[in-house]
């Protein structure tokens, strides 16, 4: 695997991305932390300019590639955050985008897509049709994929917040993480065990998207019929081959968790904490019921991304 | 004024106060700074340990008291979030406290206050009732009071806000801050106007309760009759001598808002930058309609609160 990427991958992702993007802060939640009887803090992605991790994989992969390989143009597959931040690269990079999205694809995150400028392909149930079309318009312009989770650039991109937390917090001991294709968990996994072992790194998925699970469970990359959650950003029909291998190797425990308990999330992290995150940024939180941390346990909960839709707010306070 | 309170007491505040509490984070807002065409930034005091800037002042001055005044009790009077930051800091130095507190206060903040210790008399229809009721245990009892404001060391404690904007933003133009009592806008006027009278700081307060507004119109202290709003931090019927003197001296301009304009800053701040804040939090926000700011000025929002009821939570997204 470190065949597959190097530690130095994710250090030269740090050095082309720290004049663009300033590291997310590291929260310490008071009262989380009382409630947990740990100590908990909150990475906060949803602080990224387009409120979502994916920003660092994206503008990672895209200023690497060739200037040929801009001229193409960009594709790319996404249930939303990760269009979001390809759109938002190819603009400020001036170069044009294409994003696949299912048809369903949460309309706050469609709209933030075109903001930035990317030609948007709306079609098909789910991510996986969108990956189809994705693939067909790159062999037929030769354009440029940009990969949401299984690349090796996108995976360092989203390690650089590995580094930024052993800045934060040299003290660490667990690390909580949604997966979804599993671009984050891979680069974080393989930031933080680079410096040590003794880092948890524990995994959460919608009971409803449960593919990781699966394959790790199964030991080879499982391809689900089905996959239904209000977790848009973790809906994934399986892993990437460089994403399964790593979380297979570098990851501790994945839980799995259903809906009400993902919605639940949402609203503790917002009371307690004052925090709006969407479905998938606040599954991590719902993953400490399923976990019995030590007393002095120092647990980083990755808020992955905020771009929840307004309907959403609302249904959830409506009850 | 400089003789009230020197800029060293803020320094001193803040060698005090930088082992016990993290800076806040200062978070450049994307979405607001492309609605207003500047570049906006939110310093976050919500995410204190109890959710609100009052820890400061309250820490600083009962750090400076002596043993013997610590010995005979600590009282305060507060619409509720001062009374948090004396609960909790007795809690922590194991000192007695009393919190006296008006009959309507935010049952959240008056839990808070409950659960860090102290105890409480809530007894009359608002603050003033309350620090009359305060003044009186004060010289039944012999013990020592903590004034919301109104403190050299109170203020000064409220400043180190304004020596770290100062750290995390050299460049700021502009700071717009909520005013109740106005030991807030004091301590950051007192801090920020110390490097540069170039700074512009600019106050706001409920149309519902604008008495250091009105102060500052007629040149003198004016007591209102009555007051009313949302905003149940900024309810003061009349600003400190102390107070008055250095707002009237060092802030630009302060504007009013009506009731509406501060629910919806609470709506904007939560879905443009995913941030909970209470209603006199966001009332900086709502000013930013009053402002026309140029196209590269920075500003800082102080976000000075989110101890907000569930309540009323559920009321601004039932609509």
């Amino acid at each position: 695997m470190s065949k597959l990427i190097d530690f130095k991958l994710i250090e030269e992702a740090k050095l082309k991305l720290e004049t663009l993007l300033s590291p997310t802060p590291l929260h310490y939640a008071s009262n989380l932390s009382r409630i947990f009887g740990a100590e908990i803090y909150l990475k906060l992605e949803c602080f990224q300019p387009i409120k979502v991790f994916k920003i660092r994989g994206a503008y990672n992969k895209i200023l690497n590639l060739s200037d040929q390989e801009r001229k193409k143009g960009l594709v790319t597959a996404s249930s939303g955050n990760h269009g979001i931040a390809v759109s938002y690269v190819a603009n400020k990079l001036n170069l044009n985008s294409i994003v696949c999205l299912p048809e369903g694809a949460n309309p706050s995150k469609v709209n933030q897509i075109k903001k930035f400028g990317a030609k948007i392909v709306q079609e098909g149930e789910n991510y996986d049709d969108s990956y189809k079309n994705a693939i067909q318009i790159v062999s037929d312009n030769q354009s440029t994929l940009v990969h949401p989770f299984n690349d090796p650039l996108v995976i360092a991109g989203q390690g650089t917040i590995g580094l930024e937390l052993i800045e934060q917090l040299p003290t660490l001991n667990t690390v909580i993480v949604p997966i979804g294709g599993g671009g984050l968990i891979s680069g974080i996994s393989l930031a933080l065990k680079h410096f040590t072992n003794d880092v948890k790194i524990l995994g959460v998925q919608p009971q409803g998207a449960p593919s990781m699970f699966t394959s790790v469970q199964q030991n080879k990359i499982v391809r689900l019929n089905s996959i239904n959650t209000i977790a848009d950003g973790l809906a994934a029909k399986e892993p990437g081959n460089l994403t399964f291998e790593i979380t297979r190797k570098l990851v501790d425990d994945i839980f799995l968790l259903n809906e009400d308990e993902i919605r639940k999330s949402i609203i503790d992290l917002l009371i307690e904490e004052n925090i709006l995150s969407e479905p998938s940024g606040a599954a991590s939180l719902s993953a400490l019921q399923h976990y019995n941390p030590s007393p002095n346990e120092k647990i980083v909960l990755l808020i992955s991304g905020g771009n929840i839709s307004r309907q959403l707010i609302n249904t959830l306070f409506q009850k």
